[in-house]
């Protein structure tokens, strides 16, 4: 097993309550009670009777940032797992045909100098934490291109729902085909966490 | 099954007889009599009797290559298969840790700004068809990050000779971990491709 890869199961059981589960763009993901979400080698044998679907990602190399973008994330971003960080959100996408056609110049002008992408995600840092999966090239075929897990402390929300409207409204998101957005609430995380 | 995997499968039966098999950089690939190359799905189920090794990637976007480069390639590119292009070489290659560690302008600068990797191999059009697989995000661990098919006449045999002396010389290949030269003779074609 690839070790950056990353398993989201929805089922009867997980360490993340589900609280929302909405079709954005194209069609939903069936009603789940809990999300598991962590490195694939962790769920050794995921029960199937208690999981309705399995979504799979690998973490990888920066596909369109620069050093100087790379360099201010990395001095302003937060990791996973912050304590009282316990809102998590999942956002699985699929872009369209026309994006993967387009030429590395091409969806690198759309996505940072027409969508602003990066620099919209920065302003929101270290609050809202993210951790990027890529799905597009695995070896099973995928229903989606990118999983986003985002992660941020309940008073942050407000903030969250800003950044979502406003990366909604950019020119890379017209070549969405698909999109979902399941909120969840750590209920694993102990009295030390809060 | 992603409808883009390929399969290289080196055995004792196949399409293509084994000629070399060569270490470049690092470990090598155990001696085989044959490979077999194709779409995995045309594989139902490689006889793991046969079969020495099984190497999987995808075809995938361009990851560097411009809008002006991508569109001098397709105009000059040959196909595979192509009837008289019974040479076939398999290199695969894998990047080191501080390759994947540069952000995406400084890997672009690099593969083409410093080392003209598009634009030499424009040089070699049509005569030397090449198709790319990507490894590296791949759901099981891949000994390799990329699989780079060629095809072309035995007469352009120099060229191609040329094409790999000059690609091995640039800054990107200081990067090279491991590689692989696996040539290989076109045996299932009939007279018609001769």
């Amino acid at each position: 097993m690839n070790p950056r890869t990353f398993s989201f199961i929805g089922g009867d059981a997980g360490s993340w309550k589900v609280v929302s589960n909405k079709a954005v763009v194209g069609e939903g993901l069936s009603d789940v009670a809990y999300l598991n979400f962590g490195l694939s080698t962790t769920f050794s044998s995921p029960q199937t009777s208690s999981s309705s679907w399995i979504l799979r990602g690998v973490t990888s190399n920066v596909r369109y940032a620069t050093r100087e973008e790379v360099t201010e994330l990395r001095a302003k971003q937060a990791g996973l797992n912050r304590p009282g960080a316990l809102c998590g959100v999942l956002i699985p996408i699929k872009k369209n045909d026309a994006w993967w056609a387009l030429t590395q110049d091409e969806r690198r002008a759309i996505f940072e100098e027409q969508s602003h992408h990066t620099s919209i995600g920065i302003e929101y840092l270290p609050a809202i934490a993210r951790q990027l999966h890529h799905c597009r090239d695995m070896t099973e075929s995928q229903p989606f291109d990118f999983l986003t897990w985002f992660e941020f402390h309940q008073d942050d929300t407000p903030h969250f729902d800003s950044l979502l409207a406003r990366l909604r409204k950019t020119k890379e998101w017209t070549f969405v085909d698909r999109e979902v957005e399941i909120r969840v609430i750590n209920v694993a995380a102990g009295d030390s966490k809060m």
